[in-house]
């Protein structure tokens, strides 16, 4: 291609909203245009990277035996009453609606579960039909609350998403399975190293579930990894083994109330008990948990030491949101000012929900829902009992693994892809059925599959950028090579150049040709920032030895070559795919 | 591709909605599957169609040296009140809007001028970078009044849309006519017959524009041709030779008014006077015209024998809507029933507006703004004088063509692409300059270029829907040739029919071997429903002689051939693309 047809526009300056290097870096690059906050028209060069990400997708789904479809972004809302999730889409703000102009109701897909579970309901009787895979690659929305870097948290974007149907759970893990590995395969045709962790499935809903990560500084995730274990997991859902309570063995001691005037955090009151150990304590988080129809009240008991993971307290309860209640709420329900509510004496209006650390716990200091007192040596069933004990525990940096008991060290990562069981969840509600072979109707095993197309690009921006800037992976670089002309008035030179491009070409390369009317220092920044993984320079040295230079700009060396060495030097060097 | 895993699905019975021959066959073959009024959901064999589509558009687009980009579906209405066209789309209601959770307001893309100049505003310096030619194939949506007839009417469709800028009127009409040429070839490697026709830019705007019709009785556009001299022309903008007036060299008789009790239409007038002909009436007919902040209305005199065309009155006036007034509005606004409006006692808030027709006349019977009373031997200039003269006049079938005055015929077609000279439409409302070669600051030329993608898949199952069903033209079919054993239990024949299967892929060949456990019957059926070009039958005939039974859908007819001249046979056949 040639540079002077390409519309190629570089910024020499960085954008004032740009927080993390892909965002600044494809602004740059002049591969993205900000038309509204979350909202980017892809330019010329970016499109050629999507369309090879696009490729790469959709060879290894088409491998897996999945079929392509597309269906509308216009999501009738009545398919999302069936399934049970439009009430959580409306709690969390994370759709976009429009009406028509007979007052129908549509949503604008964030996902399509309910309308491909719509058109299998449609299409398929009998479980002969089955094992059916079916995914599009297609455009997205969802109303951010913040919009920002770039393309990881837009309005709208390209995803592709999947969806299997199978007669039974087994089914439906084998298709789980074969997805799994093509998403392991794309990442790794796309060049990029990719964790596959434990995820919370999320609004998405379903009993297992599985996120692809792209290691990044700039991640919004954290994932918790035990290594030399296999054991990854997004910290929304990651585990860690306990330590005993210290306290496991003590004698009970009698409960003691007593005053504690403005004391109200651990810290105060291990001060105030004269160096209490906190992780003697069990500290009350009171939370109000929103239903579709009601709302109800749960007080978590948690060991002093640690932090309440909220997202498993919402899955733990199946609600549409947990909100911490505020110092009047709590001052409401409870009689007493934030800082003493317990377990003593609590509200009946409260559930209580021990965290797992709680259980074994001795002559424990908690709150009695009195302002300015606090229980000394409390102990669990004599003084209060819990309902149930669950792990709604926050897993961090340092605490044993779940494995083999090792310190998990944490890393930052872009989520890339995220692959759920779903089971029955979209199948049942929707009464997607089929003729099962011994003549009963039965409901569908689904599992569905996401793959962030845009959002890969900037992954892989991110994660090779440097304070030199960025460099594409061969296989989505808009050129695998770029080559141009150092001696513009030597026609000789220019000719060879031209000469070497199509010969480039002739061997498969996607070579861009830089005959811009430019100076060389500008053309040349303007590649770099491009991030074109190999540049091709003919002048000088060409003069003198036949040589062109060669600038591999992953790995910073510089090469010289015969013309004609030109493709098998830059496939030796990684530059092609 | 195997039959069996395809998710292959067909009907036998017709949808009760399906009132056109690509709607019903489209549905029976399994192709599209309704999931709400003007939504469907594109199964794997239509997917595979409109990707052949796509990809016939995106090789034309990208020879013409146009560049792909993809711009948002949500586009801010910012943009659109920018280039003063979300009054129209308001006032129309064709548009479906959204809002965000902040309260942004964004309109989702029925054609994206406005993003596009802003992506050009943004990125365009210099003269030097253009000329540009922007395209996308991307969803669009409209909020149709009535969706129907299956892909040609429907609330979001695949299209292609392109946008040229240029510096001046020259480049762009150079522009204008290397996307014209494109289009041309697009639809002829597709295999469709398309007409070019002049047309109505309607609220996109601009000087000149060209619509693509494919002629199919079920086309929803009437196209009205002079033959042997390349004029056609969309019905909304055809233009035609007028007959000169009948009366044009009378004297001018005194004017008299008469009464005509409960006489009102032309045909009751011809009675009362004895014959006196429609041809020498000139009818008065009243319109509301609405602009974006205010209304006015307009009389429109037209000779009796002839209409008013509605289209070329709004683009006369450039207002967002006409409508003719109602019975009660004329009592209020000229003091007289409906039946008895005319040009002479007419209240001056009515713009006198005269259809070319009514030129010359004289002698004519009019109305008069009184009950029961008309006009007899009225005079142009002498009783009343029109503002001006326009042509708002409709022609029709048999009118005289304006190139040589032959009677025109008619012809119905479906619209598939439509191409625009834009000029400064959008450049200058929304300020997209760039540095011209002399220094100054001057605004683009613009073009812009429709094709619907989704619309070509429906209008290629129109030109080719008989009572026997229809038949893919080769370039889109998702299958060139499906393969089918007719002696399932012989392994022999089973094995001779793997073997074509793959010898006619790796000639190139889309094959479908249909391996499925049906009866031939049902297998046949199945086929025939999808559309299939060819099928290749392997059975007794085969045994008997070693030939291939060869069956051509589109001639209707049946070829025997040895398994290795399947390839040439079928090609010389017109199966392959």
């Amino acid at each position: 291609m040639l540079a002077s047809r390409s519309h190629l526009v570089t910024y020499r300056e960085d954008a004032a909203d740009a927080e993390i290097p892909s965002h600044r870096l494809l602004l740059r690059g002049g591969y993205i245009v900000k038309v509204g906050a979350g909202l980017y028209v892809y330019s010329p060069i970016m499109w050629r990277v999507l369309r090879k990400i696009e490729r790469i997708v959709r060879e290894e789904l088409d491998r897996a035996g999945a079929l392509e479809i597309q269906a509308p972004i216009l999501q009738p809302v009545e398919y999302w009453q069936e399934s049970g999730r439009l009430a959580v889409y409306k709690a969390s703000g994370t759709m976009l609606f429009t009406k028509d102009r007979n007052g129908g109701e549509f949503g604008l897909a964030p996902t399509a579960e309910e309308i491909v579970t719509a058109f299998v309901k449609a299409t398929v009787q009998s479980y002969r039909q089955v094992p059916l895979t079916l995914y599009q690659i297609h455009t997205k929305m969802r109303d951010e609350i913040r919009p920002r870097f770039g393309l990881l948290r837009v309005k709208e974007f390209i995803m592709k998403d999947a969806y299997s149907f199978d007669i039974d759970k087994a089914g439906m893990e084998k298709s789980y399975q074969a997805m799994k590995e093509a998403y392991f395969r794309i990442f790794s045709r796309i060049g990029l190293e990719a964790l596959g962790v434990e995820a919370d499935p999320g609004d998405i809903g379903g009993s297992g579930s599985m996120e692809f990560m792209i290691a990044a500084n700039t991640g919004e995730d954290t994932i918790l990894i035990e290594e030399g274990t296999g054991y990854a997991a997004n910290v929304e859902k990651a585990v860690s083994r306990l330590e005993p309570p210290v306290s496991a063995n003590d004698a009970l001691k009698p409960l003691e109330i007593r005053d504690t005037p403005n004391i109200r955090t651990c810290e105060q009151l291990r001060d105030f008990f004269d160096g209490f150990a906190v992780e003697r304590m069990v500290k009350t988080i009171l939370y109000k948990l929103t239903y579709a129809e009601e709302e109800k009240y749960c007080a978590v008991l948690m060991r002093g030491n640690k932090e309440v993971n909220e997202v498993k307290l919402k899955n733990h309860f199946g609600c549409l949101a947990v909100r911490m209640l505020a110092g009047e709420e709590i001052q409401a329900l409870t009689g007493a000012e934030m800082g003493f509510a317990g377990p003593i004496g609590l509200n009946p209006k409260f559930h209580l929900l021990a965290d797992e650390s709680v259980r074994g716990m001795r002559n424990v200091i908690c709150g009695v829902n009195q302002n300015h007192k606090h229980a000394l040596h409390a102990n669990i069933d004599r003084d209060f009992t819990p309902k149930e004990y669950v792990d709604v525990r926050m897993a961090v940096v340092g605490d044993a693994g779940p494995i083999e008991g090792k310190p998990m060290i944490v890393k930052k990562g872009i989520e890339v892809g995220h692959i759920f069981q779903l089971g029955t969840k979209y199948s049942e509600p929707m009464q997607a059925k089929f003729l099962s072979k011994d003549g009963k109707q039965a409901v569908f095993h689904m599992g569905c599959y996401g793959v962030g197309v845009s959002r890969l690009a900037a992954a892989a921006v991110e994660q090779t950028a440097t304070d030199q800037g960025f460099v594409w992976p061969a296989a989505i670089a808009p050129f695998h090579v770029a080559i141009t002309c150092l001696a513009g008035k030597d026609q000789a030179a220019v000719a060879a150049t031209d000469q070497a491009y199509r010969d480039l070409q002739g061997r498969g390369f996607d070579v861009l040709l830089d005959d811009r009317d430019l100076t060389v220092g500008v053309r040349l920044k303007d590649l770099e920032l491009m991030g074109i993984p190999a540049l091709v320079l003919i002048g000088k040295k060409w003069k003198e030895s036949g040589e062109a230079e060669i600038k591999i700009r992953a790995t910073g060396k510089t090469l010289f070559a015969k013309l004609e060495q030109l493709p098998d030097v830059l496939k030796q060097e990684g530059c092609f795919a």
